[in-house]
C-alpha cells in the first residue's frame, strides 16, 4: 500500500487528511506516476463544431489536419479523438492532446503551421466552429485513479508508470486527497470567467479568461476487450445512469458550478464509433466538483455500481484524471461556436 | 451562520476540516447547544426481552418499573420508550433515558432502589432478558443535528438550546467535523470487545467490556404531527428504503463494523406504537459509520431523498445524534438474552 501522492511531492501539511493514513480502501486501484522530471503538463482539447452532417466530411477532414500537426517537432506526446452531439444539436469532434511540459507544448503551438492555421480569417470563413480548450497543471494540481494497470489513457501517456495500491480512494474527499497539493492548499476558486476578447453573442473570435483552480475532469469507460458479462455491466446497468447524470450536468450544470460538460464518445479518424467514452468536465472548483459527485443520485448510483464490481473488474476499463490550474495556464477560445459551447455558456449568460 | 461546534469547545486545530470554512451549506440545518456547565451527559438504554407474546404484561410491568425508578431524587432529564423485534424473533422493550452529568446518574445508579432491583437474583430467575447499555460521552465527543428547531429529542433534552443555521452539513465529513474533539482527534478504534464477566454462550449474567471510541448513532423521524403529503413522504418513499438498510445493518453489520444495530419504534407506557421511530446504532468507531453510511445504497438513497425534501419540511420531524466513548465509560451488560443482543454478539463470536 502507498500514497497516491508520489515520494518526491510529498511535502509538510498544513492541511490534514480527511482519514487516518491508515485507512484500508475496499479494494485495489492505482495512479499513475510522472518521471521527477515531470512538472506541468499540457492537456488540450481541440474542437471542431457544426451544425449538420453536411458538413461531416469537411469536419472529419479539418480533425485529421489538427492531428497532422502532431507529427511536427514539438507535437504531444498522445491524443485521442471522439465525436458528440451537444444539448443544440450540434456535432462536436475533439482531438485531446497531452504534452508533458509547456515549453514543449509552445513551441508546437507557436509553430507556422499551427498558429498560422488558427490565426487565419479561413477559419471565420469555412463554414465550421473551432475552439482550443486548454489547461496546464502543475502535478502537484493532478490526480489520476485506474482501475487497472497498463495502456495508461489520457494524461496517463504522461504519467505513464503505474503505482502500486494506493491508499487515498474509496471515500469521499478522496479525490482531493491524491492531488499533492491538498497537502497545503484548500484550491478553492479564485476569479471568475471573464471575455477577454470578442462577443460571445455575436459569434466570430471569442477568447475566455479563466480562473485560478478551475477543475477539469476525464472520467472513462472503455470496453473494447470487454467480454459479453462486462459489455453487459456497462452497456446496461452503468451507462443508462452515467448518460442521466452526464445530460443532468449537461443541461444543469450552471446551477451546480459546472461551466462545461461533454459525454464524448471515441472515434477514429474515419468518424467511426470506437467502445470508448468518456466525459470531459469544467468546474468552477474542486468543492463544486466534490458537492455533485456525493450527493447527487445518478453519480451516487454509479459510484455504489462501481463498488460492487470494481475488485472483479477484467477487461472493463474504467478510470479518471483530474486536476486544477492556474488561470495563467488556461486557454479557452472559441471560434464561430454556438454560444452554448464550452466557456461561452456561463461567461455570457446565454 | 455559526459552526456546529460552540464557542466555548473550539480549540486550535491540529486536523483541518474537509471543507473551507466559507462552504455553504444547501439547506438550513441546526445542533443542539448545552450550557456550558455540561461536561459529560448519560445515555442509557435499559431493555427488557422477552421470547413471546405471552410474557408481554410481564415485560411492560417491568419497564413501567425501570421508568418509576426515574422518579427517584437523581432521575434523568428525560426518556422515551420503544419496542422491537429483532432477528432472532425476540421482543424488546427498550427505555432510554438522559442525564446531564456522571455524578447524578451514579447517584441513581447505585441507589437501593435502582441497583438492588438490578442486582437481584430475581432477575435471572424472572423469566425476561435484561439489559442496560450505557455511554457517558463528554460534550467534545458528541453531536447532533436537526432539521427542527423545537422540542429536541433524545440527547436534546441536555443540549436543548438550539443553535442558528450550522455551517457543518451537507458533505460527507460533516458529522465527524460537528464534533469537537475532530478539532485535535482522530477519535479511532482503541482496543476491542471483551468478556469482562460470565459467559455469552451459557446466558446468565455477562458483562461486556467496551474500548475507546465505540460510536453510537441514535437517528429519528417523528411523524406524530405530519400531514398526509409528508406522512406519505416518510411511509412510502423513505421508510422502506430505511428498513432496508438498517435490516442490512442488523443482520450483517459485522461485516462493516456495527456491533449491534436497532430499528425501533416509540411506544407509551402501555406499549402503544406513536408514530415515531429511530434507529440506535452502536460502531467499532466513527469511521467505519461513515464508510457504510458514505458509500451503502441503501443510506445513499435515504440521503438524496432527504436532500431532496429538507428544506420543505413542516412537520415530519428529521434527525440524530452521534457520540464517541472512552471505554472507561460504558457499560454493557445482559441478563439471560440470546447471544445476539447487543455486544453479545460481536464479543462471543455467536
Amino acid at each position: 500500500m502507498e500514497s497516491a501522492i508520489d515520494q518526491h511531492l510529498v511535502c509538510p501539511r498544513s492541511l490534514s487528511r480527511r482519514v487516518p493514513d491508515d485507512y484500508q480502501p475496499p479494494f485495489p486501484m492505482w495512479v499513475g506516476r510522472g518521471d521527477t522530471g515531470v512538472e506541468q503538463v499540457v492537456m488540450a482539447y481541440l474542437g471542431v463544431q457544426y451544425a449538420d452532417e453536411s458538413r461531416r466530411d469537411q469536419a472529419l477532414a479539418t480533425l485529421r489536419h489538427l492531428v497532422s500537426t502532431f507529427d511536427l517537432d514539438a507535437g504531444p506526446l498522445s491524443h485521442d479523438l471522439t465525436h458528440h452531439v451537444d444539448n443544440r444539436g450540434f456535432h462536436n469532434l475533439m482531438v485531446v492532446a497531452y504534452w508533458p511540459d509547456v515549453a514543449t507544448y509552445d513551441v508546437w503551438r507557436t509553430s507556422t503551421e499551427v498558429a498560422g492555421w488558427w490565426d487565419s480569417e479561413d477559419r471565420l470563413t469555412d463554414g465550421l466552429g473551432h475552439f482550443r480548450e486548454v489547461t496546464a497543471p502543475r502535478v502537484e494540481q493532478l490526480e489520476t485513479l485506474y482501475a487497472f494497470q497498463d495502456r495508461l489513457p489520457g494524461i496517463g501517456s504522461v504519467m505513464n508508470r503505474i503505482s502500486g495500491e494506493i491508499n487515498e480512494h474509496g471515500y469521499w474527499g478522496s479525490m482531493r486527497e491524491r492531488m499533492p497539493l491538498s497537502q497545503t492548499d484548500w484550491m478553492q476558486q479564485r476569479g471568475a470567467l471573464t471575455v477577454l476578447e470578442g462577443d460571445p453573442a455575436a459569434g466570430g473570435r471569442v477568447v475566455v479568461g479563466g480562473h485560478d483552480n478551475i477543475a477539469l475532469i476525464r472520467s472513462g469507460q472503455d470496453w473494447i476487450d470487454a467480454g459479453p458479462e462486462e459489455r453487459s455491466l456497462y452497456l446496461d446497468e452503468i451507462l443508462p445512469t452515467l448518460e442521466a447524470g452526464m445530460d443532468f450536468l449537461r443541461d444543469n450544470g450552471r446551477d451546480v458550478g459546472c461551466y462545461s460538460n461533454r459525454f464524448v464518445r471515441s472515434i477514429d479518424l474515419d468518424g467511426n464509433l470506437l467502445d470508448e467514452s468518456y466525459n470531459i468536465g469544467h468546474w468552477s472548483s474542486l468543492d463544486k466538483l466534490e458537492r455533485w459527485a456525493e450527493s447527487h443520485p445518478t453519480h451516487l448510483r454509479i459510484f455504489t455500481t462501481f463498488f460492487k464490481v470494481a475488485a472483479g473488474l477484467e477487461k472493463l476499463r474504467l478510470y479518471h484524471e483530474v486536476s486544477v490550474s492556474d488561470g495563467a495556464h488556461q486557454l479557452f477560445e472559441y471560434v464561430n461556436c454556438h454560444a452554448g459551447t464550452g466557456m461561452l455558456r456561463d461567461v455570457s449568460g446565454v
